[in-house]
């Protein structure tokens, strides 16, 4: 067992059968539903760092609002405003600072609705046609307004597999060039249509290290809301150590040994880097797949 | 350990790098190359029941070429036409077809080219400004031409979670209207943005059955092309049997003994329906999961 992954655990209820419902839907849209503030993509906390829900009246009038569920017996609500929210889909100081922060289920409340938000700024048209969509079932659907085509689009998830492999009881570990200095991470990659999960640990292995894994194993996932990621942590192992690193992705690639691993680990909790190499933080499913490893032991 | 699932273990080398070396892709552009025939998105076979494979010089003058990867030296190509594919997103006749007689490479092959040719149809747009989008990097991404906008666009492949739930040794199954007389197969339900695996099989569990699922666990995976999902199928657990089921979506759940699984999955074998309900077919992830569950033994 894990402990709970960042951006998991919202306690906002999905109540995903008011989505079809347009009456209870409107019936929710009170003074008493809470809308979620945000700064374009990024979060707004609180003095006491809390996320900062508003009310509805905070809304800009010409506003699309998406259903993020029940809190209670109030709606939350989520605002896609008609001009593109500024910044990165990547995580920026504000979401950095906020998984330092917020409690868990509200940092999944976060997540979430940053995913959502996103995805809704960048579908206004339609993909089949290039007519301009409207916000569908309380923000989870967007349906093309070209009575040719009426396309319905769905909020997108991508899942993206990311894996340590395990030779002669070491760690395959890598740097990207935009990783902070010392910091070495799990390979990972996006799956693409037509494979397994398996397959693509396998592949992106190949890819990223010119290692051949075998036995894959699941062992943890996470949301990852820059900008939509399903994140799929797992572990392999492999039976030949000769690397041949993709130059193109990665900066270095390299086998970590049990006690450098075990190092870095207990240095961030110290917030220091590890003698070896620094440890990827606290909230990425990379930090968790490294923990699953050192606690399962040789 | 499993059988191989249905669509895995093409034999065509995706040879990624090659996306994004114009030269290289231009070099594979011979009279040597393949291309995959379909009619529309469905496959066509050759009277042998293999893929019906032919050179470049088969595809229409305007027609997009999607780069599928390498077979030995020889380059793999699908084409994406200037009109839409005609056909149903689903699985229809010619997939089921395709499924019970292709060679397991061959019909990976066929359903990760579906996926993608299925994604180049429906994205001949640009969902974050309307202008019109041209292929690139083999295939593997759409650029908007809109020179203000730029967005780059990626195939998409979006993750369901498929679950077993098991309770005093019986199993939860359910049917939706439109599967044949007397079939039930495994909940299932899309990720949604925000939540994990785990969470998801829950969610999905409690909205289709009114059950309460704990110690959810990774079981197997599947790429299913209709039109481009990642099956993720799981094994939970439930303390309480008690039915509340989701009137819109399903027309039955019901706990299964192992014995009627059982029964349901040899008579399958002999292409017959089970005495107490008709197994899902033997391509699907579900299948896999009750085969699972039967091995593991109670
Ligand atoms: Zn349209
Ligand atoms: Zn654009």
């Amino acid at each position: 067992m894990h402990a709970p992954i960042a951006f998991s655990g919202s306690h906002v209820d999905r109540a995903d059968h008011i989505r079809n419902d347009p009456a209870a839907l409107d019936a929710l849209k009170t003074w008493q539903a809470r809308l979620l503030r945000m700064d374009g993509l990024d979060p707004v906390l609180t003095l006491e760092s809390t996320l900062d829900w508003g009310s509805l009246a905070d809304a800009a009038p010409d506003s699309e609002l998406v259903f993020l569920g029940l809190d209670g017996e109030r709606g939350c609500f989520a605002e896609v405003r008609k001009s593109y929210p500024s910044g990165s889909p990547h995580a920026g100081p504000a979401s950095w600072n906020a998984m330092a922060v917020l409690e868990a289920g509200e940092l999944a409340a976060y997540g979430g609705a940053r995913s959502l938000v996103g995805w809704h700024s960048r579908h206004r048209f339609c993909a089949v046609c290039g007519s301009a969509t409207v916000l569908a079932k309380g923000g989870w659907q967007r349906n093309c307004t070209n009575a040719d085509c009426k396309a319905e689009h769905f909020p997108r998830v991508d899942p993206v597999t990311i894996m340590t492999v395990e030779c002669d009881g070491k760690l395959l570990l890598g740097r990207q060039p935009r990783f902070p200095a010392g910091r070495y991470s799990a390979l990972a990659g996006f799956v693409e249509p037509g494979e397994t999960i398996e397959e693509a640990v396998a592949r992106e292995v190949f890819e990223e290290a010119g290692v051949r894994a075998r036995d894959v194993e699941y062992v943890i996932s996470q949301p990852w809301p820059f900008p939509s990621s399903l994140m799929i942590g797992c572990h392999a192992f492999a039976d030949d150590p000769a690397i041949v690193m993709d130059e193109t992705e990665m900066e270095d690639v390299r086998w970590f040994t049990r006690e450098e691993v075990t190092e870095a680990l207990e240095a961030t909790e110290r917030g220091e880097q590890g003698r070896a190499f620094g440890a990827p933080p606290k909230t990425a499913v990379a930090h968790a797949l490294l923990r699953w490893w050192v606690a399962r032991g040789a």
